[in-house]
């Protein structure tokens, strides 16, 4: 596989912040330097990264870009001296970063990017002393880094534009704050909530366990997928915003003069919310929760996949620059096709397909060579446009066998074969394979041309019809396997 | 199907809110009267139901009960008097509510549950004048109440005891709020997050896309599965809660001092509210919003089932209700097997099954027959149970025919006939019916009995064994149909 010259990322903080940050770049192909004083630093990066080895590649439909070089410097010039991107996420105290970050500027280029993971800071505040001010940006993310898309970037408009699209480029949805504030945008949020949170807990109201029931079973629900003003956009029916906030203004106002006061955060406050957060969760060990919280975020992630909604589309958005990047089937038949079978699938299995026997449920399988399907018909020319026409190709028949076990995280390829291409009938050959060269699974499968508004077989268009019989003719010299039902 | 008999919810106040009540209650074998003296009230109501009849039934692996009968009663004594459930949901304000509630304790049974849906009232105040206080509580549901589970519970302990109960047999998830305050516990939140995004929106700072854009790249995405405070334990990392609160708790302070005011909403406010939301939302009816909202609730209550995890756990629980109560094959094999095909699968089709053809897709049909297969397994006493004990069955070969197609919403039926038990041999043909009668598919599937620590195959269990051929001899006779390959 050909990849583009990597890029490097320096990561100055390798914490859960800045190990997010670096297993995101690591694994979407770009070399990472990271440096970190802390002994126990290597350590800390490789558990973050196994956590996101695990989850991040298969959010995607196709395979990620081979990994990057992962480098522990021994000084900050080292790491940030060849990097287009460095991203400082070293402790939340004004002066530590400002001394990092002029520091940062002694040493890099003077066209690399370099981004602040604070969550309070604004870039002047950070930017104070710095020679070129501009070079700045905040790029604020959330955890864990390696999975939720969102980037909140705040600065200079030309360098956060640069950024946003670099960003957009491993996945992650940049959103540009047009002007600076304490916490940027959705930490507003969180300390209104959080402050809210401490309030109920100091007047004996409810629990930490009840609050996150409160959250998880009702509104948190809605906010993964519409944010605020959409939901009540919905919920005002067709009279629109403006009904919704006269009919629920005035009452939402009412206990807001209670709700002013902060809540002092006494030691004893601190005690009791630990207390329940260990009654609620401890169970679990921390390395536990945080699985159980990216399978979470994987399955919910690709739910919205399948509608292309919120974090699903940007999912899609990069699933199609993965695909256009291997470009194995993306371009149509050429004149001269090749007597071999056509790589239809290279991806990772996701935590979602795996069932109570610890592997790929067989309904997966299927899956995959229902993808296999679509990549021969996108191949021939019967892709979305030819569908949107209302014309396709229905499965009829799949005889699937089941040879060998995969499980989350694998990677696999199929390679599809052209069994039969004549008239409105398409019979292919699927093979499934790990990586390792363990061969997986095989379908025959029988495909017929409908039209989509008929619900019935009809002949294919002309040029589909051409590519179904080219593909045929060019695999009609190759071996059938003995094992394949005639 | 024989149903226990069925029991009256009524419906006071029919909008959105009584709407989703009405809709939860019919579509869990309910009969509801629903009383709303609004003139469109039929038509509001329908809506809702259309809505919830396309969405809940495909959040179970199991069908619901019959649809229980829906009444609009002309006067509300004719609505509550039969009921045992009394939901009022009229609007918000507290003379009408204690007026509808006072006349509602004239008529209803004095053991039935009166609840009221209000987002901001405190019980004590709802109960002012009626004759018995302790027989109304709070229920405060959240939007699309056919499809989130989570209601607070507020009032008296035993009756809110007795109401928990009963939401939890409609699929509810019931939250016992322990000390009455306004706006309970979760729209506290909501109104916190909803000040801060006026004072974000006012200020020029955010527009309503950009502050929803905030949540559910981020936050949001968390808060579907874990709340604040499991989500701040996994990210404290290692040494826990009171860590973290020591770490980012002087972080989160500073910026505090700054959200105490509350912003006017004047009309330039509200205009520019909803003229942002206009440019957010606008390309999409009401309508579609509801749906693509659902639809995304529906893939991602899904995405969380089968890692048994919040909602998840909530659906997973209701699925055992409404399998014991079908009851076809969990109880294992009695002496007496009929010869005749076991119904091992009866559900609707949840909307996230449909491709891009808008029907099931392919590997759906697959997923469906690998259910019946769980099914034949749990008859055979290859249950949760054995499997845990390290002994399962694996499918070897699917040839799967596709006859007709079904669509999100359709009901469907499996029957499954074992067309060889031996050793740890186990051949079943499933065929999948439309209710209506189609022939929607055919499988035949041969699985191996499997040792899940060897990975390979060997003998089953003693009782497995003798049930596996007790289940082939009394299928011994049944006909096979031509199509099945030997």
């Amino acid at each position: 596989m050909s990849q583009p010259e990597a890029q490097t990322a320096a990561i100055l903080g390798g914490g859960v912040i800045g190990g997010g940050w670096a297993a995101r770049f690591l694994l979407s192909g770009w070399n990472v330097n990271v440096f970190d004083p802390d002994p126990e630093a290597e350590r800390k990066l490789s558990e973050v990264l196994a956590n996101a080895r695990r989850s991040l590649p298969g959010l995607y439909e196709n395979d990620l870009p081979e990994e990057g070089r992962l480098v522990f410097c021994s000084t900050l010039e080292e790491a940030v001296c060849d990097a287009r991107w460095i991203q400082e996420s070293v402790p939340e105290r004004l002066e530590l970063k400002q001394a990092v970050l002029a520091d940062v500027q002694k040493y890099c280029a003077t066209d690399a990017i370099m981004a602040s993971s604070t969550s309070g800071f604004k870039p002047s505040q950070l930017q104070e002393g710095l020679n070129k001010p501009e070079q700045l940006i905040v790029a604020h993310p959330f955890n864990p880094v390696y999975l939720l898309p969102l980037i909140e970037l705040v600065g200079d408009s030309e360098t956060s534009k640069t950024a946003a699209e670099l960003l957009r480029s491993i996945g992650m949805f940049p959103l540009l704050v047009r002007k600076e504030i304490d916490a940027h945008i959705a930490d507003r949020f969180l300390e209104a909530v959080w402050r809210e949170g401490l309030w109920l807990i100091k007047d004996g109201i409810a629990t930490t366990q009840e609050i996150d029931d409160a959250i998880r079973y009702g509104f948190g629900l809605r906010w993964a997928q519409m944010g605020l003003f959409e939901t009540y956009r919905v919920a005002g029916g067709e009279a629109g915003m403006a009904h919704f906030i006269a009919q629920f203004g005035p009452a939402l106002e009412w206990p807001w003069t209670k709700l002013m006061d902060v809540p002092e955060l006494t030691d004893e406050l601190v005690a009791d919310i630990a207390a329940q957060s260990d009654e609620q969760s401890g169970q679990y060990s921390i390395r536990q929760l945080e699985r159980i919280r990216d399978d979470n975020l994987v399955g919910i992630m690709r739910a919205l996949k399948q509608r292309n909604w919120g974090a699903g589309e940007v999912l899609n958005h990069q699933d199609a620059r993965l695909k256009r990047r291997l470009a194995k089937v993306a371009g149509g038949i050429e004149d001269e096709v090749k007597a071999e079978p056509v790589v239809t699938i290279e991806r990772a299995i996701p935590v979602d397909w795996t069932d109570y026997n610890g592997h790929m449920n067989e309904s997966r399988y299927g899956q995959v060579f229902s993808d296999a399907a679509d990549a021969i018909m996108e191949l021939i020319g019967a892709d979305q446009g030819y569908i949107a026409g209302g014309l396709s190709y229905f499965t009829v028949e799949n005889r699937i066998r089941y040879i060998d076990e995969a499980v989350a995280g694998d990677r696999i390829y199929v390679k599809s074969q052209v069994l039969m291409g004549e008239g409105k009938k398409l019979k292919v050959l699927h093979e499934m394979y790990h990586r390792d060269g363990r061969l997986l699974a095989t379908d025959e499968q029988m495909m017929l041309h409908v039209s989509l508004e008929t619900r019935k077989s009809c002949p294919p268009d002309g040029i589909v019809l051409e590519n179904t019989e080219k593909l045929a003719k060019a695999h009609s010299g190759l071996a059938v396997p003995d094992y394949v039902l005639s």
